[in-house]
């Protein structure tokens, strides 16, 4: 998986094949959460099946000296795929990716799979000054990854934060939104009007403060909170991403249909509304339903569905 | 496992251990949620480090002749523990225990441990009457099993749905929450008046409807929701139990202690409270920290906790 993601002509092919075959609005750049990390010399791997593995966990101040800062040398594979990529995209613009500081620190701080988090809330609690510096070096590492992609020519980027919704609200408020609000200042310094995405799962409670206060332009809702209270949550001036739940693409066509039609309805009433899957997509989930769905939302008519009233077809869930 | 919980004997002294060590308030049944699954005679173990799992998996309407109704007569051991523990736990209530038909069902669909349940998912969309019938049958299972420990006295229920967090809205009110209600209706009508606790993980968006709808009478509330707004979901009449983050087990007492106080606060302005874990004790806690929570707790004065101002030895969290 590393190896793919430090090929460019790996990640070129593997992020141009959805636009191919789906024809989708955007591409995102193809790689992974920890890649930084393994940029700036963090000795890991990623096990299948089980996930990042690091090999020395984060515990003190001192391992703060095996995690340098990020700069554009560490990535030029990253910079190439890019540079490549917008080339063979022609209009299609490119999201730019990365981990956002909180999740990259569960993964140094657990230092494997874990179900609670308790060491990295552990550490969290228990070493407030630790923790702020760990974010911070953290928060340069993820934002100057994101830098690279837009210096590079990436239209808009897509910051991941896999496990905030593992945290209470406060603690994210006090202890992880400053990173990443800092993260996604830097994407700002470099492409001011470059889309700034902010992507979590099991968020809901956070929904507002990944927003305006996160410095994002769009905020990523899973498909536990309805569309159009996650739009009332995340407030005026930011757009909603999302929001169908990737189960929905193993039900019958009439099902996921009409719940794809109620999404982009109450997207219509959003400020702003990207359609998206509420997270990955199944290994079960058949590509042609995959090819139906974008059919179905390129074709809608935003005017018709925001004023489209209830009918009897929508199986009465619309 | 699930020979401990057949065992009258181990699930007395098991029961009767957090009691004895910790002096909480009431002991919960000490049993598994596949429990009456296995009761009634589907094939199915409990693997260390995997969970529930299930020898044939539920995939047509001939697999309900695999599930027969629960009768008193499968269940003879539980009848004997909850007795022989009502006589030795003198003034302290027991609380009854069973999983909630639909995470009964999505181990039984599901077959093992699955992320995204896409194959329960995929049942309840693709044939809805056969959902429909499962989730029946599966109702009349988990409220006899409930039913049973009532007339054996227990003196309050709790109903866990693990992985009702995992469904969007719509779906929980039209295609699960008929069936929770129907096993709490059972165990109200054997005992009108013991308290019917319902409890989730992951279920902001749902706690309204496990409340009053649900026909609960308190509801779980685990640590993504501020006490006060899940409160103010599940609206009057409803209690609320939780919602301490296991994790904070972890953490310095000092700050432990300002987040136990800060939910004993919101816990007096909501219409009933029961102070709680919001999931289960993390395997690396403490149990002299447990020992200090419940001490915390039963020092407070409620009086006190509902009046008590913003202080500077608050840390600032509170």
């Amino acid at each position: 998986m590393l190896e793919s993601c430090r090929r460019p002509d790996l990640v070129t092919e593997i992020t141009l094949q959805p636009v191919r075959r789906y024809g989708v609005d955007a591409a995102i750049l193809f790689s992974d959460i920890v890649l930084p990390l393994h940029a700036v010399g963090v000795d890991l791997d990623i096990v299948p099946g089980v996930g990042p593995v690091v090999v020395e966990p984060f515990r003190t101040r001192r391992d703060l000296d095996r995690l340098p800062e990020l700069d554009p040398g560490h990535v030029p594979f990253i910079t190439r795929a890019v540079g490549d990529l917008v080339g063979q995209l022609g209009g299609v613009p490119l999201i730019g990716f990365a981990g956002a500081p909180f999740t990259l620190a569960s993964y140094l701080v657990e230092g494997g799979p874990s179900r609670d988090l308790s060491r990295t809330k552990a550490l969290m609690h228990g070493d407030p000054q630790l923790w702020r510096s760990l974010l911070d070096r953290l928060s340069q590492i993820s934002g100057e990854f994101l830098r690279v992609q837009l210096a590079a020519g990436a239209a808009a980027v897509q910051l991941f934060d896999s496990w905030a919704g593992t945290l209470e609200p406060v603690d994210y408020a006090e202890r992880v939104l400053p990173a990443s609000a800092a993260v996604l200042a830097r994407a700002a310094a470099e492409s001011p009007r470059a889309p700034r995405i902010h992507f979590g799962v099991g968020t809901g409670e956070l929904l507002g403060a990944m927003g305006g206060p996160a410095g994002a332009s769009v905020v990523g809702v899973d498909f536990r909170v309805r569309l159009d209270e996650a739009a009332r949550r995340v407030g005026p001036g930011t757009a909603v991403q999302g929001n169908l739940d990737p189960a929905l693409l193993l039900a019958p066509w009439p099902v996921l249909r009409a719940r794809v039609l109620r999404i982009l309805r109450q997207g219509a009433r959003a400020h702003g509304h990207v359609f998206n899957l509420g997270h990955g997509v199944p290994p079960a989930a058949d590509p042609r339903v995959l090819e139906r769905v974008v059919e179905l939302v390129h074709g809608a008519d935003p005017a018709t569905i925001a004023g489209r009233p209830r009918t009897g077809t929508d199986d009465g869930i619309l």
